[in-house]
Order: structure tokens, then sequence, then C-alpha cells
């Protein structure tokens, strides 16, 4: 019913050295790639800029790709590990910079944890936050249990059931996204 | 742009002796009484069936005046009290009872507290549930503190911004349904 | 360093049919049978009375033998499912009976899961009630993942690792729950 | 029973220009300066070091003082902001820093909001990361709503009861620190 593309930024939630949700990122956006339906790009949290001191218009600015990029999306796609059962502080302070921007429109979250639980914890811990925001959480969830093993050494993920699970979640996305987009242009 | 009323039936969570959530889902009936935008119907967790050792279709069967009006809901109202930082066993259960019936409909949480945070917490406990279920929780909240004295002895609100706020939450709940309603006859 | 056993009651918080949450009380019931520092006995919140239009003193004395416990006790054991990413109705209506019989003892949480992720979400949106309520919950959780399969023919436990975690997890409860003794006795 | 003041060092969860937390945290750490049985230092997350693409030993090293005040403290007072419903990701990027250091060791919580609900939010956005850290939470909170206008002209609290309710608070969050550390000496 809609041509052009929904636009669905994609923010890697995590800084630290040895991220293994940066392969998670990696493989959503390959995924999303495929898709005539979305266009998307990668933010990565150790791109922006959080000075100390510093909050506000100033450090908004600072960060002008990600307040552009999600002025005009559609939707999010959050990669996220989940430490210490809740969610890094860099994904928090990234998702603080912005307010009025996220306003009625969808977010997806893909979790990713070393340990058996998947990041479930998480996920929780950021709906309050998501919905503060005005952003609109799909009811699925992406989890990567034992994140180290996900996929293999070509990059294939070793449990075949991921590709159809990715793709009914992208579907959910892309759902929320576009039904809350045309009831964005109806107000 | 949609001449049908929706229908988002009016969830009271709470079977206490005593509830000042009545008083103020009474409240809410009549203002949702004078859109011509909404139908509504009140639904008292009293009135439902909970048998201990029983569970499924059985009890759904049991509780069908429920299930009928969810599944033909576009929304739902839920007031409901905070009873220790948490959401009423008996919302809790009322809402176990339906699964699909809640799909991609709207929610919105009136929060009713005697004390002075307004059931905050009781709604941040409510969010994962809500989400699982398939509802789309709305981001604005209705927060009633001090529940004994909100109303005045003929009824009227004490506070004089109330019924502005009644005025912007409604409008949300009902712009949520509305766009959800729509993005469900697209699927 | 205390000759006298501590009294930890166990809780079971489902009534549903078919729960698999039962399995695994009578099995921790088991393990807290061995141990010579712990006398605890069974609550099944099946035996409770939750009377529809009835709160406070005379719904507590209907549940007289739950009050008398929690109030010698020196822990609980909560064994539960998850039901829609949140504790059930019925634990919550029994855990919100008694107030002031929890405050500064110990808290440890069973989880049980038919599903991949044990649990891990009802653990973490009971914690805000069990803190109002004075209880103190442990570090640990026993986490029941893929519960119809935690247990062969002969009740045995499936996974080797199992009795291990059980100890580590008991131990610890334990721990809390003399520590909270000592303190209580202090004021 | 114990001549020794128990160590419990204040952090300042929020490092954002205008803060209003910090005069929370100069009010309490004040208060805290009054008792002979308490010992305190004031931790201002402006001064961590949180270095893009480093976690680990090194960053640990890089806060060494935090680091070495956790190891040989009985408790922490956190002071700080709600932000969007959940905790700054500055106080978590903080608490992050750390793990085995804060096993067994008390946790009171300061909440501090600009708005009327206390920061309440926070709170229960923060006890599954605390309690995963091992740190015990004490069940009573110091809410600081409308936090602009909590202090008068000479730094004197407005509300008078404020007095009465940081004793309470600092008793409770004492008396754990204490029941713990012998605790932690009876292992």
């Amino acid at each position: 019913m809609n041509d052009t593309p929904l636009f669905i930024p994609l923010l890697l939630g995590t800084n630290r050295e040895g991220r293994q949700s940066e392969a998670v990122a990696q493989f959503l956006l390959e995924k999303l790639g495929y898709r005539t339906d979305v266009a998307t790009e990668l933010f990565d949290v150790r791109a922006f800029t959080f000075s100390a001191n510093d909050y506000g218009g100033a450090l908004k600015e600072k960060n002008a790709p990600w307040r552009d990029a999600v002025r005009r999306a559609d939707g999010l796609l959050i990669v996220s590990p989940e430490y210490n059962h809740g969610y890094p502080g860099t994904l928090k302070a990234a998702l603080d910079l912005l307010f009025d921007e996220y306003k009625h429109k969808a977010v997806g979250i893909a979790a990713v944890s070393g340990g058996p639980w998947g990041g479930a914890r998480m996920v929780e811990n950021l709906l309050p936050v998501l919905r503060e925001l005005g952003l609109v959480a799909i009811h699925q969830t992406l989890y990567f249990p034992n994140a180290g093993t996900t996929f293999g050494p070509r990059g294939t993920p070793a449990d075949a059931g991921l590709e159809k699970r990715v793709g009914a979640f992208l579907d959910e996305l892309v759902w929320m996204a576009r039904v809350l987009k045309a009831g964005r242009a109806s107000l």
C-alpha cells in the first residue's frame, strides 16, 4: 500500500570491547538489506558523544546524525546485551538524548546474552523507558542466548530456526511501523 | 474518518471492600459517555469467576461476557489500584483469562493510590504483562494520587486540571485504538 | 552457631490445573527435608480463601495458618510459574494478605516455565513487590525452564547439575535467613 | 555493639548540567556527617572514567578509588534522578564497573525528580540490577519530588517532615549494613 520504504535505523547499544552484540547487529543489518520495504542504517553507540558535564541542546547537536535519523525514522531496531539484568548505560545515554523525535514510532528489541536466558531481563527492564519516550514496543522479541555460539565460523546461524524467527520479528516490526506511520499522517 | 464508534471496555481491577478505584471508574465511564466516538461497558472483576483448580477453556467459558467484549474491542481502559508496588491479583487473573483476543489493541491505564505517588509503580509493574498479551500501552497515564480526596462531596474533581488531563488521555487512547484498528484491517 | 532450625515455609503460587510448579515444589520440599538446619511446610494457594468483596482482618483470619506461619518464619521459598511475563494473580493475592509479618525476612524464588527462559521475567516482575513487603530477596534464583522435561519418570532430575544448583541456592537462602534473624534479635 | 563506624559511600548518579540531585546529595552527606556510627565519602559520576571501547580490568583500574571504596564498604547510598522512567546511563555505567565487591552489602536509594512522582519509577527500574550485583536494597526509599523546591534559599528543607524521614531511612540503611556485616563475618 506504500511504495516508499520505511526507515528503521538499527541502534547497537554497547561499546564494550569484545561485544557479541556486534555480530548480531551485522546479521540483522544483512537481513534488513534483503527487504525492499525497509531502509536502514547502523548507529553504533561508540560513535556517539557523551560529554561529561554537558546535557541538552548542545549535546544533541553533537549527535546530530542520530537526531536526524530518529526524526525521519518510522521505527527503531535496538540490538543490546544485558548487563547485570539491566540495559547498558551507553544505550540509555543514547536514548536519553532525544524525546519528541521518538513519538508514535515502532521499536523492536534484539536481546543478546552470553548466558542461557537470552537477555530477557534486559528487555523487561527497558520497557518503561521505551514507553515514556513514546515508542511502541512490539510484542515480539529476538532473544540471542549463549551469544558466543550463535554463529558458525562463516557467520551462518547455528540454529536453523533463527532465520524464520527473524523473518516473523521483522514482519511485525515493519507492520507496526507502517501502521503508526499511517496514524501519524492522519493526525 | 470512521463513523462507527470504537469499543473500549473499562476493566475495574480490584474486588477489595472500600476500593477507591470504583469512583475513578465511574468518573471515567461518565467521561467516555460524553464521547460519540467511543462505546464502552464496565467490567468489574467482582463479577468474574475464578474457580480454584480450574483453568483454560472451561474458565474462559464461565467468563464469556469478558471474552466476547475483548474479542470485539478496539482497546481497553484499565482502572486499578497499586497494592504493594504491584498490580492486584484479581486484575492479573482477569487478564490471564485471554490471549489472542488482545492482540494489536490499545490499552490505557488509570492508576489509583491512597498515597502520594499515584500508583506509578503499579503501572511500571504491569507493562511487561500488557506487552506479552499483544496490547499496546499508550504512553500517557492517568495518575490518581491521594485517591480519598480526588472527588468532592458531589463527585466533582477537587483538582481543576483533572478534566483536561482526562481529555488528553482519552484522545490518545482513542487515537491509538483507531490507528491499530485500521492496521488490523489491513493485515 | 544456632541449634534451632530455621523455619522457611514454601509457598506454591499457582492453582492452575496441570501446574508444573507442583513437581518442583515437591522436589524442593524433599531437598529441604534432608537439611537439619531448616524446618519447612508447604502452603498451596489452592488451600487459601480469597473471598470476593472481602479484604482486611476478616480475610486474614480465614487464612490464619498462612498468617501464623509467616509470623514465625525466618524466610520464605516461593515456587511459581510465569504467566504472561508476570506473577500469577493467586500468588499476588496470597502475598497481599499480610504485611508486617514479612519484615526483615529472607525470600528465595524458584521460577518455573514451560518455555526456554526459565521464568526469568516473573522473577524481575516480582522484585518490587517483595521489597515493599519488607522481604529480602536473595540474589540467586532457581530457574526451571522447559518444566515438562525437568524430571524423569521416577522424579529424578534430567539435568545432573540441578542438585548442585539447588544446594547452593538453599545455602544462600539459609544464610540470609540466619543473618536477618540475628539482626531482628538485635533490634 | 560495634564501635567501628560503618563505611557507606554516597554515589551521585548523574553528570548532567544543572542536576538537582547534587543538592540532595550534599544534604544527605551533611546528615551522615552528624552520625558517629557511619563514615562516608562522596563519589560523583562526573569524576569517573568511562572510556569508549574499553571494558574490564583496565577500566576498573582507572576507577580505582571507587573500586577500593566499594571493596571496604558496608553499604551504599545512591542518589539519583529519574530519566525517562529509568536510571541514568552514567549511574548504570558506574555500577557495572564492579561485581564481587558489592556482594552482601546494603544499599539505600534517594530518588530525585523534577515532577510529582518522586523518582519512584527509577527506583523500581533499578531493583533488578541491584539484586544481581548482590546488593541488598532496603525497603525504605527517600523520594524527592518537585526537586527544584526541596530546599529553601538557605538550603533548609521546605518540608518539615523531611528530617524525620531521612532519619528513619538512614537508621534502616545502617541497621541493614550492620546486620550484613555481621553476616559476612560469620561466613
